[in-house]
């Protein structure tokens, strides 16, 4: 018997027990983030495996004006798929919605349920013999929903762009409970506003993506990788200019390490090393893709790096030449990420500005950070190709980590007021969830947010999704 | 002396009378569209220079409730910036704002006013050693406001996408007069609701556009087209399948052309040849463009085309040596379009579907039509690649012009339904307007539209811009 206030008790009756979790233990993943800063609380967990189900949920929620918190894989940055601490809200999870629905090689895409791991929507495209581009760090726990519903970039974006870019259709849930289907598979439809548009990255605020229709493209045949050395970041910037105005059509990724990043992984990830007789300023790890086996790209690749030796646009450069010593570069790069996660408290920035203006940012951010924490290392990275640095800061030698927390407000502070100098953004990946939706606040133009508030209004007047999330 | 009612005397008192045009002359071609479609009145043309004299007319109208139509280079083929015949309307032309603010070929991006020719933008950015991809016949005329207002389409969408995906930041004078600067250059930027994404293909009826802020991208140094001769639609669409699979990466257009769309251009249009010794089923035109020199393209694109051959795909081909041989090939493309402009009556429809059901829509379409009124012909061409065909119908010998001008709207019908159970869209690249609207109300789901009006309602409560389009 279920009392009428007895939540969890209503919605196993009405979803069935497989849909709801409400035991303390086995709600304890689904109620913090993934690194631990956000915990929160919830009435229960509801899992329901259909779109007709989440939108019986919806109304259930709708009813009674309880939260919904959408979840997908719950690997999210900003503590945008955790629930508010008063245990109000239930969390929705995705994560039955599991199904590939349909692949469609001649047509070059697929239908994929909200919840379907991202690294499985991949292998759904490889064994057609095509390629779904999207990859990130969590590829083997994010969602595809969570993708879509916060944009995620990763580092394929120079080539294919961003989430948004991959997106054909979606089916949604709207706070009304009605089911969208907009699960179109069409490259140009000019029939009215872009609201699929408006969905994809707004977070779980303005409708539950239950499904989408997503673009493929030709599987690549060979892919070959460089890291070259160059003396710092204007010369790996204008390396981009010259990779890109000779081979541009291949390059997927041209992602940058400072030396003082690549530096700190090396002292601090166990074999970590670097390929060069000597350290440099900075470094560029550049990846071609090409759907054709013949000519191999390497020739190519290798003219464009001589011109730039020869040009002192680089020092020195390794073209690996197995798939072993190709991942080992890459390994490089996810070792940056690594040590800075294990190797003490970290302040960390997702940003972009034009990729011509790079250069600038990192020197006027640097001189303000040495400026107002004299010491902080500053180990910048990321994808270059995109104008969008990690600029990610460690405590100086001589204070603790819980010192140096103290400071990350006025560090932050000091390193978006420059991005917003330079007509950049403060979070080019990650989005706004909780962590950043004072900083919107703070610098965004007042009528975007108002157009914000508005358009939050119109999709959910009763405010049940994702409370306190963006808006 | 003006009155309190002599707007055409209040404007040029505030803007200057090279701001205003009420002359009944030399307002006339503001006022009809250029296919002589659609004709309305208004009270003045006012050519603001600036964003702030924007935003100063849109002030002016909305406290007098004067509706505004927003004009780009008057090209559009669904009478979307053609006033209401009433007169009560002012036309607002962005003909003055025609600067390119500045261009940053290391960024990869320029800005443009949105009174700028499209020509002349891909001019700057060829100048810079850059390629702004956006092309289309009214490329001479048509404005880049315009273009980014109805999200144009055009023939290099396979490979750079749609205006959408060349937009980095716009400038907006929104309803109540605010002029909203997010003129960002950012590749990345996931701070909230895609707003901007709202905006473009909005056909200004969310906010008048005043600059934009465009991707641009490396500068082919080869490009070369193809015309393969196949049998029919079904071979077309393999064909696209097994170009992408081997040298997607520099596919920019792939248009197919139906036997009889051919047969008609060459029958009307003086000068119009094929290169092959008989006719065929169909037609591809292709074409590759590459950012390096060397190796050239040819040697690829034979080698597919043999392939093709081989495996009876195509049955025969011809790559044209000379630059003026490959323009001859795209004046035959153009030729189609010539001809159904001349030609007599013609019934047109911009329609997308998966490009994997462009076949058994081409057949289930041509059943019907031929069943409705048999002896029509169809002039089916297009944009393969992307799925969307211009499946154009001109009258049968035995009827007239105005008869067959009255069996309009039953074909339409009949062939928008068709592309509605294909999953399609019924206006791939041309917008609402006034044209499609009752079609919007008829084939969009009733949830999408009531989404639409609340948008506008949230952008421009007072109903002031571009009444009685597109919602």
């Amino acid at each position: 018997m279920t009392g009428r206030n007895d939540i969890p008790g209503l919605l196993r009756q009405l979803f069935g027990a497989d849909a709801v979790i409400d035991a303390p233990d086995a709600m304890a993943r689904y109620l913090c983030d993934w690194r631990g800063l956000y915990r929160g609380s919830a009435q229960a967990i509801l899992r329901p495996a259909t779109a007709d189900a989440v939108a019986a949920a919806v109304r259930f929620c709708g009813d009674r004006s309880i939260g919904i918190v959408p979840q997908g894989g719950n690997t999210g940055l900003v503590g945008g798929a955790t629930p508010a601490g008063d245990g109000s809200e239930i969390v929705l999870s995705l994560e039955r919605l599991n199904r590939i629905r349909s692949v469609d090689p001649a047509d070059f895409s697929l239908v994929a349920e909200a919840g379907c791991i991202l690294a499985e929507v991949q292998s759904a495209a490889a064994r057609a013999n095509r390629l779904f581009p999207l990859s990130l760090g969590a590829e083997g726990t994010c969602q595809i929903g969570g993708n879509i519903a916060t944009n995620a970039g990763g580092i394929n974006v120079l080539r294919y762009g961003n989430t948004r870019d991959l997106v054909l259709g979606l089916e949604i849930v709207l706070a009304d409970g009605t089911v969208w289907n907009d699960l179109r598979r069409v490259r140009k439809d000019n029939t009215g506003y872009a609201i699929r548009q408006l969905l994809i990255g707004s977070e779980g605020t303005l409708g539950i993506i239950t499904a989408a229709a997503l673009r493929l493209f030709p599987q690549p045949r060979q892919r070959i990788a460089a890291l070259a050395a160059v003396d710092g970041i204007d010369q790996a910037t204008a390396l981009f200019s010259l990779v890109m105005e000779q081979i541009g059509e291949f390059v997927s990724s041209f992602e940058y390490m400072s030396g003082a990043a690549v530096e700190f992984a090396v002292e601090i990830v166990p074999g970590t090393r670097l390929p060069f007789d000597r350290p440099h300023g900075a470094y560029v790890l550049a990846e071609l893709a090409a759907a054709f086996e013949e000519p191999p790209l390497a020739a190519a690749f290798e003219r464009v790096l001589g011109d730039a030796l020869e040009g002192n646009v680089i020092r020195d450069a390794v073209i690996p030449e197995s798939e072993a010593k190709r991942s080992a570069l890459w390994q490089l790069r996810e070792a940056i990420v690594e040590s800075q996660r294990v190797g003490g408290a970290s302040i960390k920035h997702d940003v972009s500005v034009p990729v011509s203006a790079v250069p600038d940012f990192i020197r006027a951010a640097g001189d303000a950070i040495e400026a107002a924490l004299p010491g902080t290392r500053i180990l910048p990275f990321g994808h270059l190709g995109d104008g969008n640095i990690h600029y990610n800061l460690m405590r100086p030698p001589r204070i603790s980590d819980d010192e140096f927390r103290g400071h990350g407000p006025s560090l932050t502070r000091i390193v978006h007021d420059i991005v917003a100098s330079f007509g950049g953004s403060f979070s080019a990946e990650h989005g706004l969830g909780q962590l950043r939706r004072a900083e919107a606040d703070r610098l965004k133009p007042p009528v975007e947010r108002e157009l914000m508030r508005r358009i939050k209004s119109a999709f959910d007047p009763g405010g049940i999704l994702n409370r306190g999330k963006l808006v």
